[in-house]
């Protein structure tokens, strides 16, 4: 018998489906074959798009914005192009949890005849697509965060971001998938099921924010916005090679968000943007911080999007594990040959040690089950909807007392102190680079260890992951030979990993920054992107 | 039969009295009477001081500075003069919990010595006497927060701002009384008992930071460092008439204090200077800020300290009364007092609707008992400590759990929320004016009500309380004939006013701007004081 949950799934999915026009849906003929792993090659080779919507799509926000400023584009076609990518990318990779094309072709005509009638631009995003992580309020529509409870109740307000960003220009035209109360690192839930990665179906896309690391990675959006409390922006990014800042709280507004742990401080959340450019992620800070979101939420700090001055040589630290759970092959070669080229280009390479991170890893993963779960199953009650097995920690956590959350606190403090006297103590540090996580990407259900990420959200540092330009090869990356794990993680992780299944598939780093360092750690980027010569690998791809 | 924590207690004070040498001690035939309430003209009429002490002891903190760098005085004198002028203080106040003058005049010396040789000051803050609440730990001395089982503990390491001041030149000479935990808004523990006014020794000096306030009221500190978590930096700077700020959280360290709740996050405790002068209180926090405390304390915000643009004219919305509790005559005249001045001086007047602030006390009443007072237990039980009257709430609370303490988060944030977008409704609005208590001072054990300063910790705003110029008067300042109480609150406020027993008391009230506008909210009171004509009330005293 199918269970209620079950039906308000399959019956959210069905409506879901009703929200692409037959001129969004995928011919049948032109359907790639299930088994084809890497989709990304679709919209190219399909012939299903116009050279115009091809040309628009892979542009840059940037590029976009550009366009559309000099009348080349409207936004009107832009809007079009993207829906219609979008589209296809979730029937390729079930991304999506939401579509509202026609909503946004409204919005994008109003703002072409605001250009035509007045000659000038509404904001600096004027007429460019943005697409939202699910838990995104937007006026009459639903985030569920993957629960079934949530199906049918449309929000009756914005986020304060979808609010500011519309002010700037903005269009918004889709949601994208999570997983259940946001709190895997992959994007799978009971409501919409899982998201694939399109540049190989079989392999995840990560989580939280990989709903919207496949649309960014197959082309359906240039600038989306994610949310970080343990890796949820840096971890897809990483699956997909593309970029994201997550940014230390306060910065960027997460206000009248949904989230899955209402409430929970102790950690902050954030949220960030995700591109397939650095300069995209820096136009969209300055543009968000120069609309002084501390006007509107009190959680923003007052600060302004602030001129870095460029070393010509940075210090920059080297993180080659993090004591607890070894990278893959890939991974730790393409960390290797970024540090090589890094010294090369005349940067000051340290080794930073990572006894901390245990501990780290440790407070967060008594920080999210404080509650006992209490949060997600209030959530899972409402339609009897089953824990999925990623949850179970939620499932089986004991409530701790206000008296116990504040030594935790206390414990939290300390940690945070002892990382910045870590950091202070190599002097005139500027960075540390690190694995973002220990995978290119890895097949479904396998990607269990956030410990690279979590550290950084407890110390709430600023952090980029970028796609660092080497790619996974099964000849290269041999599983090493004597290997002995460091701990349960690391088993883990090495059992996970699959040569074959990943060959191709992009390795992304993450380059730390401290807190409210936001600038700096986006031009250090760049100052590391020169210094590897690398080109973004998926903007040559699309 | 003597209690343990009896013995523990009186052993204590009486270890206390011998940190006073005998040259610190006022000799008995001088002694004031100890039904003489006003204590404050005993340095200059007793004839103990040396013209020199005295014209030290009554300079402001920038005064002694500039003497200090320019040679007229040695940092020896200046801090053996307020050492002696503490002593006073604690003679006929009980203000101070520790003295250590030997140490404080080595250290005055090497200053000396220093500058003799080198020709350079040490800091910004070279051979300034800094007096400290007990909280803030300091090496080998005891933070006993009032609590009998935390005597003869004394602190194995610094708090981040003892070690900070000390680099930047400050002598430290003497810790503060506080009430137990910090949580009573009178001065008043079982290990060293209560802390008398020096204006009017039948008034309090107010609280958490009354040892603070009555020292430097007497003159016996002319900068001191107290806290605020509920109003306790501006509730005893109100009751001496002294300046105080509070900061927002993250501009000011106060890592490594001690804490009555330790933990408990969701209302930040902040520290602030409190002084006789407004120009003191912006030279210490421009040589704080100055010295990039986010280099030491990961909570800290790398804002610098940022210069202000002056606004000719102002738009202040005054707060008549909050809604709960009305303020006492006397607080109200100056209220008015000083609106009938700004508008004279041109500044923009309108209303503050305090409907909010019902809402507001009551969340941060809840939020200091979520642990069922089990911190509060727990200093108490190592001695069978007993609790005081003033904290029942601490005895009688139940535990929050961690999933209601999120749910209490989320309402505070709405509160913030709703805080900010009144402000803004109210367009270009610069501060709110409001009384700092309701109370110019009052007797002791009546200053319980503490909502016109709570609420600003709860949203985290920048206030500076100052003296307003007003002084009580029996005779203008008549209790209101047909009073109706406007809540429990109001009429406790109301029976405690004794017009006779407050006459002449300094009235205080609250310059409050938004969140992290400390430079912007000192500005505006120099604006302010410069409306009200009013020199430093108590400078003339001194």
């Amino acid at each position: 018998m199918t269970q209620k949950w079950e039906q308000i799934a399959s019956g959210k999915r069905a409506k879901l489906a009703e929200q692409f026009p037959p001129e969004y849906r995928i011919p049948r003929d032109l359907l790639p074959p299930e088994d084809q792993l890497n989709v990304t090659t679709f919209p190219q080779q399909s012939g299903w798009f116009s050279g115009q919507e091809l040309e628009i799509t892979k542009s840059s926000a940037s590029q976009v914005l550009q366009k559309i400023a000099s009348k080349t584009w409207s936004a009107e076609e832009v809007t079009k192009a993207f829906c219609k990518r979008a589209a296809a990318a979730h029937q390729l990779t079930n991304c999506l949890t939401d579509f509202f094309p026609a909503e946004a072709i409204a919005h994008a005509k109003s703002l072409d005849e605001h250009l035509q009638k007045t000659g000038k631009l509404i904001g600096p995003l004027h007429g460019l697509p943005i697409s939202f992580k699910d838990n995104f309020n937007i006026v009459g529509k639903d985030s569920t965060l993957g629960f079934t409870s949530l199906v049918g109740k449309p929000a009756t307000y914005n986020a304060t971001l979808v609010d500011l960003l519309e002010k700037l220009g903005a269009i918004r035209y889709c949601k994208t998938n999570v997983p259940t109360a946001m709190m895997i690192a992959e994007s799978v839930n009971n409501t919409f099921g899982r998201t694939l990665n399109p540049l190989n179906r079989k392999l995840t896309s990560g989580g939280s924010s990989g709903g919207e690391s496949a649309l960014i990675a197959f082309g359906g959006s240039c600038l989306g916005i994610g949310t970080d409390i343990g890796g949820s922006l840096r971890i897809p990014a990483a699956c997909t090679g593309i970029f994201t800042l997550r940014p230390s709280s306060g910065r960027l507004t997460i206000q009248a968000c949904a989230s899955g742990l209402a409430g929970q401080e102790a950690v902050m959340s954030v949220n960030g943007p995700m591109a397939r450019t650095l300069e995209d992620m820096q136009m969209y800070c300055k543009a968000v911080v120069g609309a002084q979101p501390w006007l509107l939420d009190p959680k923003c700090l007052p600060i302004p999007w602030r001129p870095v001055e460029r070393k010509n040589k940075l210090k920059i630290a080297v993180m080659w594990n993090d004591g607890i759970a070894l990278p893959t092959p890939p991974v730790t070669r393409a960390l290797k040959e970024t540090v090589e080229k890094l010294k090369r280009a005349g940067h000051d390479i340290v080794e930073w040690d990572p006894s901390l991170h245990a501990q780290g890893l440790s407070i967060l993963e008594r920080l999210f089950v404080a509650d006992g779960g209490k949060s997600v199953k209030k959530l899972l009650a409402p339609t009897d909807e089953p824990f999925r097995p990623e949850m179970l920690p939620y499932k089986e956590a004991t409530e701790v007392g206000t008296y116990d959350m504040w030594q935790l606190h206390l414990e939290r403090s300390a940690f945070q102190k002892k990382y910045l006297d870590q950091w202070s103590s190599v002097g005139d540090l500027d960075a540390i680079l690190a694995p973002t996580t220990p995978f290119s990407s890895v097949e479904h259900t396998q990607l269990q260890y956030v410990g690279y990420t979590g550290v950084y959200n407890i110390v709430d540092y600023s952090a980029v992951s970028f796609p660092c330009g080497v790619t996974a090869d099964k000849e290269k990356d041999r599983p090493v030979a004597n290997y002995t794990p460091l701990s349960d993680h690391c088993q883990k992780v090495y059992q996970s990993y699959n040569a074959e299944l990943v060959h191709g598939m992009p390795v992304s780093l993450q380059l730390v920054a401290k807190r409210l360092e936001e600038e700096k750690v986006l031009d250090m980027t760049s100052a590391v992107l020169k210094a590897i010569s690398t080109p973004s690998p998926l903007k040559s791809r699309l």
